[in-house]
């Protein structure tokens, strides 16, 4: 790696995958340079952005000018790629298989529930209706006999999971208020990440302060 | 590994992840044995598959004593695991990346496309109005400058896609009629795999060739 080089990434902080590639970048202390986006004021619709990524949405990174698009393989490539710990994308086939099975069904359960925010009735309510099952399968599958999702040590799935549950913060819900185990691992992630953590929510947090101003 | 050892794979070939999996054990020898379940007499749901699979959906991968579900993350285990061709995974991580970027993206465009299937109304109509738009993308944005979804060898991605846009035959519909780019991607991705093609596919013609007949 050229030194003085920087990974490029394209974020909006209110985006849970955006805010989990900034955690990881963060506390890993990978030398990267971040170009803030705002959804909410299109500016992923841009010409500009759009070259760079026709699917207009983000996050996007841009590593010595190969860009890549999904925050999971944005996650697993700056893992391998870089020199971070190891049990952030473990190389053991196992234990490896183990992130890959929980980001691949995050996709479809994690993911859509942080549409819970509250901007979009039509997802929140069924985004509401599939909650409860997907914290049950987090807590007696993923979470029954460790203490993060994927084992002993913290996985890049527990970046995108702990950014897709912190979510709903946003529009005034927690959603892991009744629910002591995964408050546990909520807490594990954090302490393992350090100040990484609120400083990609600081966004979120802000607007959860100014809605309750308004109440 | 042990000699005699088996990999054991739980599997309804009508199950388009499902078909995934078969071919690429069967295109790249892995010592393998398989499990037939039938989803559509709820043997997923016995004691016994519960106990292996709490999720109670297929595929499901038994390697040795090690379980994973998921396709994506089976895929990528046998490919990482056991002596195959690089190509199917591979491991130079701009490459790899590129595998991970369409994988995720398919869990959330294509995947849910293989609904058009007809075996649901409500699920139908969503699939088909989004049927259009993943198409484009698929040829416009993954295939635009490449034989292969991503790159110019075939690659786990594209067994999960190509299993995914079949699906529909089985409900009488080619989704690739008037589409030949993607056509002839699909004849790639079967002239590729060989034989292993139409014996995974075995199950899904013969639904469409009874339906054919009862017209």
């Amino acid at each position: 790696m050229a030194t003085g080089r920087l990974v490029e990434v394209y974020l909006d902080l209110l985006s849970q995958p955006c805010r989990a590639v900034h955690i990881l970048l963060t506390c890993t202390k990978i030398p990267h340079r971040v170009r803030t986006m705002a959804l909410r004021k299109g500016e992923h619709r841009t010409l500009d952005f759009t070259k760079l990524n026709p699917m207009q949405k983000v996050p996007v990174m841009v590593d010595d000018g190969f860009v890549l698009t999904e925050s999971d393989a944005i996650l697993k490539y700056l893992a391998t790629k870089y020199d971070v710990p190891e049990h952030w994308y473990p190389r053991q086939p196992e234990r490896r298989a183990r992130v890959d099975e929980y980001t691949a069904w995050h996709h479809t359960n994690t993911r859509p529930m942080g549409f819970c925010d509250g901007s979009a009735p039509a997802r929140l309510n069924r985004a509401l209706s599939d909650l409860d099952d997907t914290l049950d399968k987090l807590e007696s599958m993923f979470l029954r006999r460790q203490p993060f999702l994927c084992g002993d040590d913290i996985t890049v799935a527990d970046l995108l999971a702990a950014c897709e549950l912190t979510q709903p913060l946003g529009g005034g819900r927690d959603v892991l208020k009744e629910r002591p185990q995964l408050q546990r691992w909520r807490s594990r992630v954090q302490s393992a990440v350090g100040e990484a953590f609120d400083k990609a929510h600081g966004v979120l947090y802000a607007l959860r302060d100014r809605r309750r101003a308004r109440l």
